[in-house]
């Protein structure tokens, strides 16, 4: 529970940001829809209005926090300075399953809500992953990746792959180690591509 | 609108199948959220007990709805008998893009339904794609696919990427060929299958 003396301490954004905070560790344990204004509100110690102030009510605090999830995926995957193309592409994989491991919950809940006909969810999801697909076409000369639509195509499908491996492999890590995971992610990406 | 003469004419299970027919129909503009009783109400010119007696209501048509499609796709995709299992399997994937092409309306309405978060809704999706998968392991000694976790994995992992393949086609057509997209699907598999 928050005093009033520690709530005027915080700045709007500040304010903002921590009701975010709280909505993305809500999301580890719960799915999107299972986050109601009741839930933030006994959670935080914030009044109902504070919700609609800065988010306009439910749903703007579902995509504000849908946006706040796909923002630091984005960027807990970004590639690494200093480093050789293919490598720096294979750390920002590498970060992106252990991402989806360890946030398991909160990005089915993602995807489920992309997928589930919402428009604005689906254009978060959308942006994101095509903002992820455009970082392999900046290392394309080391890569032999050339910028064709028909290897965007092929870049959009490998995508969908990778997220489905991950997710099973969530639900079955005996299927193999994470490494072989890696490697299966990582190498398929140059077959496909030498396909079209 | 049908006459109370032409509606005693039909059997139970004929009724039933002519509302799940229109489904169908009603699928190919509309999501399986835009169908609702009314609207069936309208279209078949039934009234909403009719539906409340063959479905036990809207949830219960539109899974209904969605084992009707399923079974469906799955019969439309049965490799054709009497010949190669490479053949017959590239027969049952050219099937698929084409029922995607198709019926892509119906088809995106199933898979946002099957990933929105409704269980009877995605258990009906993830049997179906199983069943398919399934065929692939009764042909495999032909198809050099072990029956190991990692080779179902990858089966997974290639099936989301084949289903994003058709679909972010059916967007962009002038990507590549259909003839050049069933030989990316086709070729994929037996390439992801030797990384593990």
């Amino acid at each position: 529970m928050t005093t009033d003396t520690g709530r005027t301490r915080l700045t709007p954004d500040e304010r903002r940001a921590q009701l975010l905070e709280l909505g993305v560790r809500l999301f580890s344990s719960r799915t999107i829809e299972e986050i109601s204004i009741d839930v933030v509100v006994e959670e935080a110690g914030v009044s109902r209005g504070l919700i609609y102030h800065y988010f306009d009510g439910l749903q703007g605090y579902r995509e504000a926090l849908m946006r706040y999830a796909a923002d630091e995926l984005f960027r807990q995957t970004a590639p690494p300075p200093g480093r050789e193309p293919v490598e720096r592409l294979a750390a920002s994989l590498a970060a992106y399953v252990d991402y989806v491991v360890a946030n398991e919950t909160g990005y089915r809940s993602l995807v489920a809500a992309a997928a589930g006909g919402n428009e604005a969810m689906r254009a978060i999801y959308d942006e994101t992953f095509e903002a992820m697909g455009e970082r392999f076409f900046e290392e394309a000369p080391a890569l032999e990746m050339p910028d064709t639509p028909a290897v965007r195509l092929v870049l959009r499908g490998w995508q969908a792959m990778a997220e489905q491996l991950v997710l099973a492999w969530c639900e079955d890590k005996g299927a193999m180690t994470r490494a072989e995971l890696l490697r299966l992610i990582t190498d398929s990406l140059p077959l496909l591509v030498g396909l079209v």
